[in-house]
């Protein structure tokens, strides 16, 4: 069949739903699937997972591991990215250290890229790791796809596309979050016809039919009765900082822009929804959402939980895995979409590619998350109607804006790169701030590499 | 010959240039020029002042005058647009009041486009003439040229060619200030070959040629060998505010963009250039550049002067007013363009017009400012090379945004066109304090349309 790598396979909560995902998918048996991680530890640990829960679940598929890219990538058909560069710790301080000159939340974090492992101007390791990883393909594995999941992924996709020749994909799981408005309004998803399209965490429900009828009549409906109530009861409860779809703030972005915004759309907008913690607690809940300090501590804590519980459940030979991960598809669409390619079975996938000319106003080679068809001939564009202008001028050139400034500062290297990203800061109130939080990040244990292409 | 209507022709002492350089070219002798504007009293005098200057010169031109703007524009073959509606005194309150809530120069101030009378956020008056007037071309002048002089000549420009017929030319006459770098630089203006292109008050240098050979090696080593001594002599005596082509402003945007700044486009940047009235000058001398609060007041008074010396001279019949505006050609390129195009003399001219495909990687509705070939025919466009990068994507885009921004307003209307506007801007620090000049602004004394547009 096909060769599958997986590169920064370790990241073992999201891994193992995946492997467990094309375990369940017998039109793929008869695959490699190469699983590479510079980390030993975790890398074994996804490979015995793997190993052991085809095993007993009967599927036939070679697992293999490696901690050599390039051994991973060699023939591969389809070569999947998840990988993290220097790992959340890493940033964790870079967040730490901008914070002591006024950044809150660190300088990454700007309008409309609030989510806190979404690194573009602090995306050097990234964009080099996949460009990187491109180049192996182009020698490697010629003709092979590359899916790019790790983040970011609009830059990231924008990036390999333009400098390589690499067939690329931008997979987020972002959008599925629809089904939670569609959820919260009581309907049922399956009589429910979305399109939801945009950057990368900048989506926008274009289109939303409930039976064949305009369905956003239903969601002012929501809004003037019934919001009110929900945010009551969601203040009370809410436990998970990624339970934001119906959020006050998502609630006044639609406002604000015309559309309702998707998934980790919500998580970003302006300073307005974030200048503190308790800006975020208004607009995002108790928690102040998954961008907070409180969130991400919980969205690491939940990393961690998702890997002690693998590694638990293997030290038990004795118990089936299927105890801890159930045999049922995960929703992700990287299984279904490889499915797709390979056995022909034409599918609409929500995916990141180039814009081509399928959103009016949007160039062309910049990286746009839409609904396109798949199957064995590859992806095919549909054509989308222009977004509106409000949303176009306030939120996607202020975003693509940044998209460019930090490719072309990976690019370019150079410390106005990093100049010129601050002194529009709302948060910048002089230029020795500027200059005094640069230093300090570029002398940031670990961070020598960026620091040299920033010199 | 042609109908030339001049829109707020009261203008003093700019009027009497360009009417001079009218009174000047015999080719556009029996021409009729319409003098127009709302203040009587300044209307008198640009009008007492051209008759007057014709009979002395002997001029074959006929002056009238109207305060009705549909009269002068009426089977009108050139409408020139000089007027600031409101005036000066209006928008320097509005500037007092942002200041009051921590903006300083104003909330229509933001990154390059730091120029005080270039009204963007809150050119909703302006806007709504330029247009008003070209209606008026369409019903009582059509295939009349619109020449857009007022400002903001970037905005108005685009906005005008986009949503009317009439054919627009803005003009600026900013990019003449190429020869004082020429001359700094010790070299004759006659042997230099230059082009500037970009949007208005914010184009650069990319080509700069002295007797066929590349220039740019003679600004470096000015920078490197003369400039120190420049600028101890530039602090010590400077008395212009506009005396800023060779400032350290300029240098160092040259050091950060990769070209050379040209006229206004010094005057614009980030806040880096523009905190306080120190950083100002620190980067544009003594007076901090023609946009601090010292500066602005010098340039009022240049105004005032020049009216009061027309003033003078019209009040003392004996004297001719040669006396005090020499019949030499100002310089300004409207006649000789109007010149141009009455009797198919080609020549080329620094416009601005809608980019069409002239200038790579600009959208095509947009206008920016190049030289085009003018004749009997109209505008030909040229094509140039990309800008670099650094400036495309740090500074056009930027720029671009803020445009777009300001004309969705315009169109849009409502208080969150406002919100959005100071939301990313460095100087604000809170939510509250952007309602609260969002509200100050808006209750301006003589402000009551803008509010009820933005309301």
């Amino acid at each position: 069949m096909v060769k599958i790598a997986i590169i920064g396979a370790g990241s073992a909560a999201w891994s193992s739903r995946i492997l467990v995902d094309l375990i369940l998918t017998p039109s793929l048996y008869g695959s490699e699937v190469a699983l590479m991680d510079i980390n030993e530890d975790r890398l074994n640990l996804i490979y015995g997972f793997s190993v052991r829960y085809a095993r007993e679940y009967g599927a036939n598929i070679r697992f293999t591991k490696t901690m050599d890219r390039r051994e991973a990538i060699r023939d591969a058909d389809f070569v999947v990215n998840v990988a993290l560069a220097k790992g959340h710790g890493f940033y964790g301080r870079l967040i730490e250290i901008s914070e002591a000159h006024g950044y809150y939340r660190g300088i990454n974090s700007v309008e409309w890229n609030m989510v806190l492992d979404y690194y573009t101007i602090l995306g050097y390791y990234q964009f080099k790791l996949a460009l990187d990883i491109a180049r192996d393909i182009e020698e490697l594995s010629p003709g092979a796809w590359l899916i790019q999941i790790a983040n970011p992924v609009f830059e990231a996709t924008t990036l390999v596309s333009r400098e390589t020749k690499v067939k690329t994909i931008g997979l987020c799981h972002g959008h599925l979050d629809y089904v939670n408005l569609v959820k919260t309004l009581g309907l049922n998803p399956e009589d429910v016809d979305v399109e939801m399209i945009g950057f990368n965490h900048v989506i926008w429900l274009t289109k939303f039919k409930y039976r064949g009828e305009d369905a956003y009549p239903l969601i002012d409906e929501w809004i003037a009765g019934k919001a009110e109530e929900y945010w009551r009861e969601w203040r009370k409860s809410q436990w998970n900082p990624f339970d934001i779809q119906m959020s006050p703030a998502a609630v006044d972005m639609y406002r604000v822009y015309g559309l309702f915004p998707i998934g980790d759309t919500v998580r970003g907008g302006t300073w307005k929804y974030h200048w503190n913690f308790e800006t975020k607690q208004y607009w995002y809940g108790p928690l102040g959402g998954p961008d907070s300090e409180i969130g991400r501590g919980i969205y690491l804590a939940f990393l961690d939980m998702g890997l002690a519980t693998l590694r638990e459940a293997l030290a038990d030979p004795s118990k089936p895995l299927a105890n801890t991960v159930p045999p049922v598809m995960s929703g992700e669409t990287l299984v279904p979409l490889i499915d797709s390619m390979v056995n022909d079975k034409p599918g609409t996938y929500q995916v990141n590619v180039l814009n081509g000319d399928s959103i009016p106003g949007i160039p062309s080679d910049v990286a746009v998350e839409m609904p396109v068809i798949v199957d064995g001939r590859g992806v095919h564009r549909l054509s989308f109607n222009q977004l509106p202008p409000r949303i176009m001028k306030y939120v996607m050139i202020l975003r693509l804006m940044r998209a460019e400034w930090a490719l072309q500062a990976f690019k370019e290297g150079g410390r106005d790169s990093l100049f010129e990203w601050l002194i529009i800061d709302p948060r910048t109130k002089s230029t020795s701030q500027v200059n005094n939080v640069i230093d300090a990040v570029l002398k940031a244990p670990g961070n020598e590499e960026m620091a040299r292409h920033f010199s």
